[in-house]
């Protein structure tokens, strides 16, 4: 039961010679969600040895070329493997109509259907769901309509221990009660407690990806107490009045955010490409938020299953 | 007085772990042209560390996605450094619409003016000149219309010896013509034969691109003798038909192309995907062409001067 992220870029605006343009891609349970396509995004899930086949949805913050430019490449390549599954691409309304007349010039006809999903990026709303994941978007406060996304998982049920099923003869009808919670009534009438069976559940986990965006608060609600909060850094503190100017963050403002939703973990990118050593960002976050990382393009993150107490 | 290919990108159609998909840089005495433009490509000038300042003139062979998807990135790049010299690209007259399209949705205004300069690809022709280097068309046979493209150095003039000017008394206004194999007569009548004061010129120096393409011979006459020929090799020989179809070559057929050219070195490149090791295409070449490379991202190949002999 993976929850792994991996980042493929963690630049902004252009490319540098170590880090790729933005694009992230979040396992959770074997389904492999794209998030954001910057220029060469097919290029490293390739390096990162991630399967194009495994890859049904892709979720677009916003339309600056940065985040979107490699959608022209990676559904050339759908196309040249042959692809045949339904291609999700959730983003602003208006990249389906630039997405066409692109797909209509180069690739004339696709071997694949391409469902798009328009976007409130003024909303939160849950966009995508299914039986483990439900994905809600993140607005954020950009240049042009943008949208950050929340994946989290669905609880979890409790854990039948150990032998239970035979020591107390369960029928396999009343599993799913007790998986939920239950207490078991046997056939002479006793009831055996719910703790004597199980485990407590895992916790739900939960990954939060915020950028392109301007320092805001409103965010809090919607990402509090997320296991891994994304939040772009595109500058150092001292760049504060261009960060506000071109609505982006500092790696401060990110940490405050950080502090204040009560996040377990920081990953800091969207690095402007001035910067060839981000140790100093990244410490300064720190100050405010201890557990800051830089994004690094390859990088894993991994979120680990943990129990819940018992209440 | 440097004439450098480097190579950017070798795969054809999509990007391989190993190889990104095609474009070429060739530093002709630091004018650097740009050729074909895939996804990727300004990653791989950083990476190559080639200055953006440098490239003015970018040539496209024809407008399948593998050799222009990076053009998008590469001028919001230009866009962002505030580049303001103008940017000259050839490329068949479809792409100048395109690209506004997306220029106008994108970048809404630009920092610098590109002049696009409309190819006939059935044409061979000179499309760039100035007073060191010209550039020629290379009519190539393919699914959409396409060229190659010829660069040749301009006749270099005779090199006057070490200590002549002192010794012969030679007024600068005569140096021009003695550097153009002139005799001089001094003022004492006497005529001081040209070999006395020069070295023979230096050879001119060529390259010529050709990709993508089906086997044609028509080529020959344009690439004769050229120093350096890049040809495709999209496949092994064993695919002889399937490059047919395609309207792309085989390593052989490069190969046959280079003999009957009689060009001084031939590297392949533009391979499929399937290959992941390559030498068993270059091998095949050599049977017929034996002084034959495969492209390898991020290698340089250098022509270096050589006199001619004094006829």
């Amino acid at each position: 039961m993976t929850f792994e992220l991996t980042i493929l870029g963690s630049s902004s605006a252009v490319p540098t010679s170590k880090r790729n343009l933005t694009a992230h891609v979040l396992n959770v349970h074997e389904r492999f969600f794209l998030i954001d396509c910057g220029e060469g995004t097919q290029i490293e899930i390739r390096k990162n040895k991630i399967r194009f086949g495994k890859i049904d949805h892709i979720f677009i913050s916003h339309l600056h070329g940065d985040h979107i430019f490699g959608l022209f490449g990676l559904i050339s390549t759908f196309n040249l493997l042959n692809r045949d599954k339904d291609l999700h691409i959730y983003a602003h309304s208006e990249l389906e109509k630039f997405l066409n007349r692109h797909i209509e010039y180069f690739e004339k006809s696709l071997s694949f259907k391409i469902i798009y999903h328009h976007l409130n990026p003024k909303k939160n709303e849950v966009i995508y769901e299914d039986e483990k994941v439900t994905v809600e978007t993140i607005p954020l406060k950009h240049r042009v309509p943008t949208c950050g996304f929340k994946f989290a998982e669905k609880p979890h049920l409790y854990n039948l221990k150990k032998n239970v099923v035979q020591t107390y003869q369960i029928p396999i009808s009343k599993i799913q009660s007790i998986r939920e919670g239950e207490d078991l009534m046997n056939d002479q009438g006793e009831v055996i407690p719910n703790h004597k069976l199980t485990l407590p559940p895992y916790k739900s986990r939960s990954y939060a990806y915020c950028t392109d965006t301007a320092y805001t608060e409103k965010i809090i609600p919607i990402i509090q107490e997320v296991d891994l909060l994304f939040h772009e850094a595109t500058f150092a503190k001292n760049l504060k009045e261009q960060a506000k100017q071109t609505m982006h963050s500092t790696s401060q403002q990110a940490a405050k955010i950080a502090k204040m939703a009560e996040v377990k973990r920081l990953i800091l990118g969207h690095f402007s490409a001035r910067y060839k050593d981000v140790s100093p960002i990244i410490n300064e976050a720190k100050e405010i938020f201890p557990n800051t990382y830089a994004a690094e393009d390859g990088e894993k993150y991994s979120i680990e299953l943990q129990r819940t107490e018992r209440s």
